[in-house]
């Protein structure tokens, strides 16, 4: 099949914006069905997500199928205009497949086996997990090909498994087989040389297995890499089974948000629809940004276009400590703020609440207060107002004018055990750098750092720990093209291999950033600070020799680094050896985009209120904890209630309104 | 046997109170044995246990028996008038059994083997460990049926192992075909169409093994009612065993205090002799509350009769983080604290400190120190004080007009994975309550849910986050009967297979606090308090809407949930949605005791004096930092003393009296 | 061969301080070879220790040898005066190994393997292991035996491995019939009639593996007794085979400082010369401090001499939470500390930084940013300044009139899971100890509690929870002939078994320090200290009862145990019942010192500078985080600048001076 002619989300959103959720009605009676597509009537849902975790009821016993169940669901929905996205149930293999099969059961570094009684116990490297998969999978796509009501399919569920088993371990030679060829080039990538690892013979690796201190970091690298790599498969393998028989409905699978398991830049490319769960803490102070920050990395890995909210919490999770449940307006809040950053589908875990299981206190569209219930109530309404908004931004993208650098190889191989400091977090210096940006009201994308740049006057790069040749190279051509990069420390120390690269820092980045020598780093402690010119830094010091004709633009302040470049910029080139406070960096990062020329979306925006333009609509959301006037200028329609708005707009407190030009 | 015809606790303590405590002179040289008869008479020690723990030396290779030892023992005990409480030794099986049957052992959840080495490696369901404990069981009753120094049995030690392992799960398998018959209806309790986990065989099904994500809450709750039960499987089988041979010997297990892993109301009615452990931190400001808790507790248990403290501390036990002493005074005030509420006996772990061993810093009745220590001489004065007690109160009763309800099943279950807020401890909000009503000098029972509650007039109901349907319509019966009910939030919310009632609360608990509908949880964050009228709730408050009928004893104050009911109460039917910081619970129960016609033990107490009636007996227990004079209206006798008390006593820092009309 | 045969650290530094590293050329091109040896020649730097983890570069299948990369090294070293430190291979086996011999891999006490992929997978009780560590040490020490670089072998590298599996049980058993002959020996030892462990075959008895609840404690301490004589045997085995080839040389293995796996007393006197490993914190304000107890403590295990700092960091480590480089100046400072303690080989893990395995962020003499960086820098200056001090200070010896009492026995045993406080931790006391009596500027040694104490007038035992009959005679003996003993809390507690005194305290050292009796031990709860006369004691107290003729020299003010002994005294044995805070306790042991007729080192030196006198030589180090001016009387010479010195000197920040009369 040629790539044009791909389906997409536009397939099943059909102008509209999805709205809907998971649904089990297999834990239910049939007669709560009928009420369920009553309540979706009121609420305008259009779609619904069958069949996730089904298999046990789909095929009780090897080689079984009952889908007359699932038939009558099919037809229901479709009898009331709600499509399906239909998930193949992979995820959590039937309790025979491990009573029969238990080499499917993951293993893990410690060496304990994942018995099934929750879900997800499976070896993504199980031949026999494979086949049953496959078999399912195929008779279910066979038999709901034709159906009506089938308007996209959803591969397994939230890929996260890894193993440590055997059976992983004699995939994971042959993966680094494909990868090496030979063992020399894999026993040089690993430096075996350190600590006597030297193999002789494929059959002596193993996974990064429990050991007496620290495991090799490249070997750990790898697994990770491996282990992606493997959960790809699977989904490509289903895929492609659906596919076969359904070339016109797109596919997805859902990821987690900033999630460590998947490089989802490379599963990206093998979806016809990106999609993602979302569950920010409705305590997180920070929460409409981490939401921003997800949504803005989703949308970038549809290359810009539409995407897909699988699942969000109408109300609380239940996997934090303590879970807390989404205040009066904020459901409705954080959902126009997904399709304002590009969301398509606004869906839910789940249309109702169990009243069984593990997640029977993870809410619902329908919770257990059931249609009377303040949930089910702004539900309706949200419903109501999507079905207004889906006509005018369906289909529409959004420009952005700087790129966050990320690439989860970065982050991987910076986790490994013999780091500097395990207070560096990635996604905590990912989620600092988006900060700055979304509190400066700049509209930002995300990109993986060998990607085309040209279309950023400004890129950031947070935590580049780990960048291959051409990562380099595509970041000199695009100051040298004459774009912005700044640059945060730990950057390009490692190669491919996490190799440390001499000096510490490649040398043509330190040359474009100025830097003479590297001489040491200068971790921070939980907690400790650094005094700079104007502000303090955070989690990490740098003792840098800089260049002469390099200008450093703030230095430390006392202690042993004093003088010493903390922020360094070469040309448009700028290199930070710490993290500034949060105020510094949106200070430093709104300096720099105005040297480049970028404004935000509106001007003399009040903080928290965030703004974002998508095709010809302005939304504003409001995330401060009172109600907040803003200026508008010029003439606007509220596409909500249809008011002029004229200068300014009161938003409440969970507050938005969408602005038609 | 009938059960009338039962022997008691009242067979063994002939009208005195038992003093003395676990004794293993199998650590001693014989030389030492006759110091400790010596000792035993100055102290008054007129029992001790024997036994526990000695299944090497009695059988120290398969099918050997040596009695020797035990004989001298048991002989030279009663030639010095000490009665013997005999322990079968079966909670430590012999090196011997785990080398040559390791299925004996248990496994935990993440397969880890428990080794021999310390104690109670035994499987609860191991049919080979079972038949070596019958074995020893019969020969030991057998040989001591006659002798005349025993006076009671002592099964087993702390049952509180539990074992993931196959027999285990063979055995679980057993247990759930008795509960539910059919996998249908097993399917159905435990909600597997969620997650797809649907049993076909019950060859499937598994104990709640390690796993990739949360388990299944209805197989954990199961399989914790099922290792209780495999338990008291243990304990019946060797009572029987021994009740055989003697018939008119009272039978008992020691309890450890609020413990999780026995189902206590299950177990009590199965014993002769309801007994405890009980080791408050002596540092603990709370420490004389919760033992009163554990005594009220155990006193229930066995029926409001006579119980037996098996086990506490003269000094320091040796499991805490820091270990501390009793100071002064403190082993005699919380001894006769135990009298006050309901024992017969106050025993201690043990009476000869041990030399060597994982134990030889817990401390005991005859410490390093030796006789001339201080723990010793307080023990000496204690036992002659028990000695002038012992007659006047051996068998009385204490009465209760106030019943806080405890369901092991509501404590497991709401343990779950998936909870929404793990700050929620049960038996941290036991205490809670049972503090409030002790500060108000209410003298408490505990009940369980489901049994007759017309003794009480005022039922409180901390936290019934599981219950049945025969215990709400109990409760329904106790509010129609005339009855107050104070019920805490969580109330209700689960059936009995753990099931969320539709509502997230049943509907005629909502009818009965008057309670329109619960629409969400909002649980609180550690440290985090919810103002209220006159209060600050703590850990939980509730998005509640009321009933128009309803009075709204207190609302929130401010915030998402502002003037919502956080106290609401339909006639004498109370509903608290938060649970109210310590001096508000007090002063709210303090008041709805006093409209339903409840007084204090005796008026004015100051805080800190605990007043306890015991048969004819006033108890008056001093836990202040400080010497504090008590008005105590009329004339006593002190017992102890033969002082005439007329107006009021002064009690010492940690002093008690006790006062006779 | 005779003892006074053997060779010594004199016979590899022949006058010079060695200066230099681990170097693992096998990790670079060849090329780079060259310029090690260039920069090594810029940096004086005349030793290297080759070798370490090389096993699968030597021998990369079974039985190979692949000696030639190796020859070559020798070689280049030797061209360019560079001796060479050569280490068996065997601290980390090859991957064949554990493929082809899955034995030998470790298990923990939970049953886990330690897989290969790090380093150290190997069971000191495994006879394969064991067999071919042996052959390759064989071929190493007949191939180099005479090669004119060669200066000494290190054996392995830190042995610090442990073992669970069942051929270390096997190997425990056997260690464990040698020490007790015979079952019933054991059994009284390890006090088994305590929780039914006694045994009736030898076969029965395992390491002490996962339990339910505590273990034994003497089975534990017996197990470390046994793992830290495992691992010497294979240390002597080694060694023995070395030692056939090259009698003349000597032979070390590196300890980890202040390192509870190893009974140094006993290793050392296996070494000809001893060795340890030292890694202050740089942020640490007592990292001196620290620094200074590991180097007396391995002087002492040195019986005086000079002994090796095998390895140290020129900059950060990377095990840390955070690690932190070392600021200019304090890689000297530490360095030349080391050097006044008696070191006559200063050297470093490593020479040049690796670029990839798990320590590529630990620093080396060369780190990542090469010869330019301030690290090498300074490392060159130091080289330099060594070659200036060696020929003065090599073979010389420090004289300490102090003895802190350590002994491996104590630390192991107090260690056991059922103590009274799990906040004391017998490092920190020593530590605590050590540092009041650096802090009075007293030089001292470390003394095992057996030896002879003749040489010592003062002498502390912080903390002797385990003394042998014969230790106790020696205290005795010490304080009969005049010397004067102070002891902290938790003396003589228990004797060789861990068997606990009658008494809590062993008799004679009760009358040695005037207690009548010891009633109870009060621990501390974290941050609480107990009010003292004139100071607050920390972690412990105790209630004592004095004899009539010993002095209260300080007593607890206040609470349960006001007026009783603190600090008690009988002639001059002291008694501390609590660890009094730092200021109070070096106040305490300057007093005591000065009683005893001690003089610090220098009068009137300012707190933070250190003065030690080696041979001729007066040291003095500036820890301070200032520059300060000393007052040294009479005139001097400094030995680095050749500038008289008159009555004061300037010392910088981080400075040093070596001062010859």
């Amino acid at each position: 099949m040629r790539a044009h002619q791909r389906p997409s989300l536009a397939d099943a959103t059909r102008g509209r914006i999805l709205f809907g959720g998971d649904h089990n009605p297999e834990q239910w009676p049939e007669e709560t069905w009928h009420e369920d597509v009553r309540l979706m009537k009121e609420a305008a849902v259009n779609s619904v997500t069958l069949g996730v975790f089904s298999w046990a009821k789909l095929e009780p016993r090897p080689g079984a199928r009952e889908f007359g169940w699932l038939d009558r669901l099919m037809d229901l929905m479709h009898d009331h205009g709600v499509g399906v996205v239909l998930a193949t149930p992979t995820s959590s293999p039937s309790p025979w497949m491990g009573r029969l099969h238990p080499e499917t059961l993951p293993r893990d570094a410690e060496g304990r086996t994942e018995w099934w009684g929750s879900r997800q116990h499976f070896s993504h490297s199980s031949a026999v997990y494979r086949r049953y998969a496959a078999a399912i999978t195929d008779d279910l796509a066979a038999r709901y090909a034709g159906h009506p009501a089938l308007t996209m399919w959803h591969i397994n569920n939230e890929y996260c498994t890894y193993d440590y088993g055997d059976e992983a371990a004699a995939a994971f030679r042959r993966w680094l087989q494909d990868r090496y060829q030979t063992l020399d080039a894999l026993n040089h990538a690993w430096g075996t040389a350190f600590w006597g690892q030297g193999y002789d013979r494929w059959s002596e690796i193993l996974p990064p297995r429990h050991a007496h201190y620290m495991k090799n970091p490249t070997q750990v690298l790898d697994f990770r890499r491996f282990t992606s790599d493997m959960l790809l498969e699977c989904f490509v393998a289903e895929r492609d089974i659906v596919r076969r028989h359904t070339p016109h409905i797109p596919v997805t699978s859902n990821f987690m948000p900033l999630w460590a398991g998947q490089d989802a830049w490379r599963w990206a490319r093998e979806e016809d629809v990106v999609s993602v769960d979302l569950y920010p803490d409705p305590r997180d102070p920070l929460g409409a940004q981490y939401g921003a920050l997800v949504q803005d990395m989703t949308r970038s890995q549809a290359a810009g276009g539409p995407w897909m909210l699988m699942e969000q919490a109408a109300g609380a999770v239940n996997w934090r400590g303590v879970n807390h449940p989404r205040p009066r307006g904020l459901n409705r809040l954080w959902s126009l703020q997904a399709v304002a950053r590009g969301a398509d589908a606004v869906c839910y875990f789940q249309w109702r609440q169990s009243r069984q299981g593990a997640e029977k206190f993870h809410s619902a569209m329908v919770g257990h207060a059931g249609e009377r219930g303040r949930t089910f109530q702004e539900v309706r309404q949200l419903g109501a107002e999507l079905a207004v908004i889906g006509p005018e931004v369906a289909g529409t993208r959004i420009t952005a004018d700087v790129a966050v650098l990320h690439d989860w190889n970065s982050w991987w191989a910076g986790e490994h055990d013999g780091r500097l400091s395990q207070e560096v977090d990635y996604p905590e210096v990912l989620r600092a750098w988006h900060r700055a940006l979304w509190e400066a009201h700049l509209t930002t994308d995300f990109a993986h750092p060998e990607q085309d740049l040209s279309a950023y006057r400004l890129v950031v790069a947070p935590q580049p720990y780990l960048l291959t040749d051409a990562a380099i190279d595509n970041l000199l051509a695009h100051v040298r093209d004459g774009g912005t990069l700044v640059c945060g420390f730990l950057a390009g120390v490692a190669d491919e291999d996490d190799r440390v690269r001499p000096g510490g820092m490649d040398a043509r980045l330190r040359e474009l950033f100025g830097i003479r020598t590297l001489h040491e780093w200068w971790p921070l402690d939980a907690g400790e600070s650094a005094e700079c010119d104007g502000f303090r830094g955070t989690l990490w010091s740098e003792e840098l020799e800089a260049e002469d004709d390099a200008v450093v633009e703030a230095g430390y302040k006392g202690g042993e680094l004093d003088g010493l470049p903390a922020v360094l910029r070469r040309g448009t080139a700028w290199y930070l050896s710490t993290l500034p406070e949060p105020d510094a960096l949106r200070a430093l990062l709104t300096g720099v985009a105005d040297r480049a020329g970028l404004r935000p979306v509106l001007e003399g925006l009040p903080d928290g209120v965030e703004a974002v333009r998508r095709g010809a609509l302005l939304f504003l959301l409001n995330h401060r904890p009172d109600a907040v006037t803003v200026e508008v200028p010029g003439r606007h329609r509220d596409l909500l209630t249809g008011d002029l708005v004229t200068g300014s707009v009161l938003l409440e407190r969970h507050g938005a309104v969408v602005l038609q030009p």
